[in-house]
């Protein structure tokens, strides 16, 4: 071991680091071993702190939100595929909990850098950006990195810190200009979605830096060997994972949602109908791809460089489009042009904006355009017609500097319809106020559920049903048509998820491409060898059990009830015109029943979607009962 | 010192580095230690290999033409504002010597990496960049490069060798599409000007990227403190480099310029009477700037960094823009809009082309557009009117990447004036193809014969009149309008800051603010103290005057004569109408004094420009004269 060089014991660094902004003050907490047991790690602790420390009606862009990052006690560690981090606040999109992901190499950084957990607090009287360096923590003013966009704001950071191994979080100016679709940046990934760069840039937050010579040890490296050896073999015997998933990535996902005709377009007007696998589908991508990247400790290496090739957006690169970029830029607005999606991609990545979101919204309005029910005086002279592609690229600086009716859409197609009325809410395609994701959920059911029911609005990272998407039959194969049993299954999959991936932390992909038929098994095995808890795959997926229930219990406290639990009124009422899912839709029934089998197996009450407090207390929650009254 | 630390002598590593691209070889050649005393480093390195290893009529875009990297004896010591290095090739652009000096982290590091020099020869079969560590020379593919901007270049390649700290040389998509306009870029510094970034586009280069352990040492500690110990105080005793210099940098000089009534507006059509220095002077920088760069061992930091506040710019930062871009994109292009200027500036530095060269082509087809030679059938549609900042910026990518009317653009305002017709070449405004810089000659004549005579075309870089141009007095204060004694003073200043500046190698503003009223007794203890070689200060200059006549000497052999010692008709006929210059032109008899003035100072034949055989001689060229038949 080097001198300096820390070691940190059972996949924890066994420690939280409070940072206070409005007093510029960093404290040491330690990591409560019930807690690291219960909650294992990632969005686990997020959400456990957020529904301990937030007053309900907490304004999420008020100082009183909490912006916190965790990782999980795989990071840092030699299981593959683990460099992941949850980032977890009360969400200015939804007011309801949000969670992201990201990957890179920031999370294995921070782990080195000393900590498990990061809880942000305050607002910050001026610009500042804090730097973490082997477990010292310093706030430095960022007037140099203030307006700046998010590559930019890395590469001046570390040349202030002398110091080019700095790995960064930070936010880009939509991040600064509170945009309720900001996202969080470090390297070229994204912790994206429900508008997190929002409220880091509410409290005066625009980067935090980490660097650190720790490194993790585990409770058995014997167990860890044979543990690891059954993920990689598994792993390796992927039908999936190489060469095919490693050389393309998620853009394939085009190509597949299309022949399944759920590739979502034209603000989700014309699925199955504007299917532009040529124009933007994974061969389209072979001739701009010029390299990939590696998260930290991944093997595979999915992310893939693509440059555009064509005028006026020759030599744009960008760390994707990855498949929902292609949806919400391709498929949402009616783009077939590669080069401009790769740009919008690049471009959003640089002002700190979700792509999804963004090119929801800018398919919403397409669509408010196409109807008359918005003008060219709204749009400030921009023909927002399906395809523009210009219209498209200049949308997104406008929403991140609130300019124009970019101030409008920024916060969503929610708010935005509600501002905009004559029956634009009809064309506002969002749960819980979070943007649709790239399925037709009119052709795959227990994703539209997971929609539904998922705690941070329509999200795909919340139990997604790759049983319907990719067909693999696990826990059984499944009808992606039929309503029966997806209540079930939306329960397994939300669970499975949040405990495997979400606070172990681990690569969704490796996990539904390679381990997903053993995927408790594996967190299981790993979780004992890492942390020396020793678990069984019910356990572990009953952890993911306590955190859905948690957060629904936050979202509970905030006035959420089964009303909130539905879909866009046009996929509830509008069957899809062509394509292989041609006259399928989700009726109102149908969300009916499978939301009643959802509740039920869930033990939630039917009418009101509360949890009961037998489940609270079966969980460990008791204390979630009592604060909620049940 | 450091296990596997190597440690050089007396300023240089006593290396030279020959890269053939075609073969994928590289071999090691001792550096002679008489070309180290008689030509320094630096430029001349360069100029004595090109010199001594082109064939005449090289094609400047061929795989016989060479491109040199050299590091001066102070690169990598102790000696404040020395990380520089000069890149030396036939240019493209003017067919004579082409030298550019940069700045920045590269030049120490690659002196770190173990060599004095790199000559790259030969061409590439495919795209392909360099890597040099710890003196081992490794081709790679440069697949996942090629038409990357220069920002994502470098860290792409850095992601690649796996190390943040590795310092990179490259070219943008202008350097690909052999602009004669492309500069190569490290970190945001730049090699500019005389297309060399073409040439390594040619070679099929898209980089060089360097990393190193070794330091360097001096041949006398005790003398180096003394002689550094004097500059240091000439730089405390500046009375402008602190705070003045080092808070605004080279914009300044925009407040001067138009206060001299020399700030070149709008083709040079509009210099006295379009002076922007609200919109697009210091003060206007000052709510832009966000920080500063400081180049490997400055104290200064002159170099800006600058942030557009309003759309559609907003975000876009660069390093800069220096005077000559304030010029380039401001004055020169009738722009008013610092947001657009600094957009275009980082727009230019990530396609990698030369700000001086574009800024100047872009205001001349703005002229012929509003005189009528160009219309939009030849624009593409684009109004190229004075002050279309828009259009501007739609130019630079249209050059770089040889679109439309671009490609007839970026070969340089020479030859487009020659494709175009029309009287064209009336507005086109260089000297020997090299695009003017911004100083309205006209109002500073010794500065106009330097345009007219350095080696390179109209090169502010060669021969910089700070005495007209600052008022000072070194070696004598002088009259900016006066012509006698303007030959004497250009011979003075293009040999001092040759020798002093591009040889040694050190920041030319640090001489010309701080040391220049002792810049070669500077140069010369420094040297002493440095190599162990003994010069006086007369014969550093003699260094200088060396260079010169080779470099002159390369010229004649390519055709170069007296005629082609000139400048642009507009400068020779057309007095300032506005301004501190009015009524003020160099005439052609102006001209011709001073020319005369110059070559009889210079001991070159009055008629031809010719070195005298007994000038060569005594300059140690007498292979030269032989060369030349002289």
């Amino acid at each position: 071991m080097k001198k300096g060089r820390k070691m940190y014991c059972g996949g924890y660094t066994g420690k939280i680091m409070r940072i206070n902004l409005r007093e510029s003050t960093a404290r040491e907490e330690a990591l409560p071993p019930d807690v690291a047991r219960d909650y294992i790690g990632g969005a686990g602790f997020g959400i456990k702190y957020l529904f301990d420390e937030l007053k309900v009606g907490t304004d999420p862009l008020g100082p009183e939100n909490k912006l916190i990052f965790a990782l999980g006690p795989f990071t840092g560690t030699t299981i593959p595929c683990a460099s992941r981090m949850a980032v977890t606040a009360k969400s200015p999109l939804t007011n309801a909990v949000g969670v992201a992901l990201t990957g890179g190499h920031f999370p294995v950084e921070l782990k080195r850098a000393g900590y498990d957990v990061l809880i942000v607090e305050g607002k910050a009287p001026k610009p500042t950006y804090v730097s973490i360096k082997d477990g010292k923590v310093h706030f430095r003013d960022a007037r140099s990195v203030w307006g700046t966009k998010t590559t930019d704001c890395q590469q001046i950071i570390k040349n202030e810190l002398k110091d080019q191994n700095t790995r960064i979080s930070c936010i880009g100016p939509a991040g600064e200009n509170l945009s309720k679709m900001a996202c969080i940046i470090n390297e070229m990934r994204t912790a994206g979605r429900k508008g997190l760069g929002a409220v880091m840039g509410s409290k005066n937050l625009k980067a935090i830096a980490v660097r650190g010579a720790g490194s993790v040890t585990v409770a058995s490296k014997e167990k860890l060997k044979i543990a690891r050896g059954h993920m990689i073999k598994a792993m390796k015997e992927s039908p999936v994972l190489y060469p095919e998933f490693s050389k393309t990535g998620t853009p394939s996902n085009v190509d597949n949602t299309c022949a399944l005709g759920i590739f979502p377009a034209k603000n989700w007007s014309a699925t199955g109908e504007f299917t532009p696998v040529e124009q933007i589908g994974v061969e389209a991508l072979e001739t701009r791809n010029v390299g990939r990247e590696f998260c930290s400790g991944c093997p595979v290496g999915c992310s893939q460089l693509n440059l555009a090739r064509t005028e006026p957006y020759a030599g744009a690169l960008s760390e994707g489009p990855e498949f929902e970029t292609l949806y919400a830029f391709g498929g949402q607005t009616g783009v077939d042009n590669m080069d401009a999606i790769i740009a919008a991609d690049r471009l959003s990545d640089e002002l700190g904006l979700d792509t999804i979101s963004s090119g929801v919204a800018i398919g919403f309005a397409m669509e408010l355009f196409e109807k008359g029910i918005l003008g060219l005086a709204d749009t400030g002279g921009l023909e927002l017609t399906f395809g523009n592609h210009e219209a498209m690229l200049a949308l997104l600086r406008l929403m991140a500097f609130r300019e124009g009716i970019g101030d409008l859409l920024t916060d969503g197609v929610k708010i935005a319809a509600e501002k905009i009325g004559k029956g634009a809410d009809k064309y506002a395609l969002h749960v819980k106020g979070l943007e649709l994701p790239g399925y037709d959920v009119r052709g795959a059911k227990a994703h539209g559920l997971s929609y539904a029911t998922a705690f941070t609005g329509a999200d795909h990272n919340r139990g997604y049903a790759f049983q319907e998407i990719f067909g693999i039959p696990v826990p059984n194969a499944v009808d992606r048509f039929a309503v029966e049993g997806k209540g079930k299954l939306t329960k397994w999959n939300q669970d499975v998820r949040t405990a495997t991936a979400d606070c172990a932390t681990m690569c969704v992909f490796i996990l539904d491409m390679a381990v997903s038929h053993f995927a408790t098994q594996n967190t299981a095995a790993l979780m004992e060898a890492v942390t020396g808890f020793s678990y069984t795959a019910a356990e572990i997926e009953e952890v993911g059990e306590r955190i859905n229930n948690l957060a629904r219990a936050f979202n509970v406290r905030e006035g959420f009830t089964r009303k909130d639990d539905t879909l866009p009124e046009r996929v509830l009422t509008e069957p899809l015109k062509s394509g292989a899912s041609k006259g399928h839709f989700i009726s109102k029934d149908d969300l009916k029943k499978m939301l009643d089998e959802y509740y039920t197996v869930r033990d939630w009450n039917l009418n009101t979607g509360v949890p009961s407090r037998e489940k609270l207390v079966e969980l460990g929650l008791a204390y979630v009962a009592d604060e909620l009254g049940c």
